[in-house]
């Protein structure tokens, strides 16, 4: 595997890629690398000839009061782990080659920045939209994977790409969890044990959520309601958002007609953390609702 | 020549003239050509194997007020100038798919697109950086090649493309004048002769305070006041600014040092007039300045 700080040597080896006909695909991350980076790289070289894996902490993410500066950071040990994955490349510029004396120019998607994450973060997708369209320009990347468990930040992207013309497929990877149900993340290394049990509120939430649906209530405030009291009843939570709505516009809807993401943010203890779930409303629900409509299919 | 109006050929296009290893330049256009873009277009030609021009009035760089609808256009006679000046494409896509329905991602150089033309017109350069950068995206050129005639806007396209890393050569052209020395512009066209007269005030302006600078006078008030009192003498004339300052970080200055920019934009009845000139401060004067500060070259 080869380790490129450089962003003029990261141009090179894609040309050299390019030149003989290879195809890339890339997965962007912060680091410290848990079982979802691995398994994002796993389908990465299932799909392409080279797998780029950028590592690069990203300070425009990161509201003034976050967790910048603690964020946790462990360069050689997520070489060996990319490494023994099969990554080609593991891309780790540097802050200030990427963000060099002066820079000002930022990338903004507008309406689905707004809401869920971005309304306690209100610069973060700016920050995430900007640093990956410069890693896509960087790589030229065929595809890129990106973890399902950041959905806002996956709507951001594909948004972007789309509007901006950069030719990537964005694929998104099924979150990948905990035996018991956790969602990964590399800010569950911040929780202590009693705060470990606190956090799985979010993963049982979701399920309480999709048994409601599966036995026919599609009442968004009543599902809201349910899954608001039971992470409350865990303690050290608070709870940020719960969002129910429609997928890719993100915005909020009253019932639950075909598919609704349900997504969640919640602090516990002084760890933020977020999961999600797609609710998807049962065949023969829809053809009730037609009914009682008058409207039979 | 080849006309291309959609932007998967366009890219196509690109992929194999890349394959045949030949340099491409860019000249991004609204149309309705003059000299000044003819002469772009020539410079192109010198500089790469393949020029193309893109011709697009781009809704997202015009006010609500500004004069998006009645701006000119002729494609027909368009595509005649650019094949007569030997350019290799004319790439002229639809708004519908250069702003699909949802289209909500938008590129902001914040400091450079403040002041100047950014005062009047505040969403300007948003629009202006948003569509370049699409372009840059598509085309991939080594280099695209723009007037100096809109200073405010090159020094923005050069901050977009070093933050973004997009990987292109941003090359600037003198201002092509009239014989009587009118800086060439689309909207020209929308002068009658009596404001046509009133217009030459812009480029007599900057004349005279390159002699003020030439004889000595480095001092700004003294050269804005001049500026202001000759384009106030014309019938018909409002000014929008007049600017002085550094060219490169685009704030004001006090005195001239060095090299410094006067930009002007100035209301000519219905229509609005920019001009610019960079005033050189004389290798004389530089020397006469640290003496009288003491410290000798």
């Amino acid at each position: 595997m080869k380790i490129i700080n450089s962003i003029s040597h990261m141009r090179k080896q894609v040309l050299l890629w390019r030149q003989e006909r290879l195809s890339i695909a890339m997965v962007p991350t912060m680091g410290f690398f848990h079982d979802g980076h691995l398994s994002l790289m796993r389908t990465a070289g299932n799909k392409a000839d080279r797998v780029v894996v950028s590592l690069f902490v990203n300070p425009a993410q990161f509201g003034p009061n976050e967790d910048l500066n603690r964020y946790p950071r462990d360069l050689e040990r997520d070489a060996k782990l990319a490494e023994d994955t099969g990554v080609s490349c593991l891309f780790y510029p540097d802050v200030k080659d990427i963000y060099p004396p002066g820079f000002q120019t930022w990338i903004r998607v507008d309406g689905l920045s707004q809401g869920l994450c971005g309304t306690s973060r209100p610069e973060h997708f700016r920050g995430v939209a900007t640093i990956v369209a410069k890693l896509f320009i960087i790589v030229r990347p065929d595809m890129a994977i990106f973890g399902q468990k950041d959905f806002q930040q996956l709507q951001v992207i594909r948004r972007m790409v789309m509007d901006l013309n950069i030719p990537v497929n964005i694929i998104a990877h099924p979150i990948v969890r905990e035996p018991d149900g956790l969602a990964l993340s590399s800010r569950n290394t911040y929780l202590n044990m009693k705060e470990r049990e606190s956090a799985l509120s979010l993963f049982q939430a979701l399920q309480i959520a999709e048994k409601m649906v599966a036995s026919g209530n599609i009442s968004v405030p009543e599902i809201i309601r349910a899954v608001k009291k039971h992470i409350q009843s865990f303690s050290n939570t608070k709870i940020d958002y719960v969002f129910l709505g429609h997928p890719e516009s993100l915005r909020p809807c009253r019932e639950i007609v075909g598919e609704a993401l349900l997504a969640l943010a919640v602090w516990v203890g002084k760890t933020r953390l977020i999961d999600n779930t797609l609710l998807k409303q049962q065949a023969n629900q829809a053809h009730q609702i037609d009914k009682s409509k008058g409207s039979e299919i």
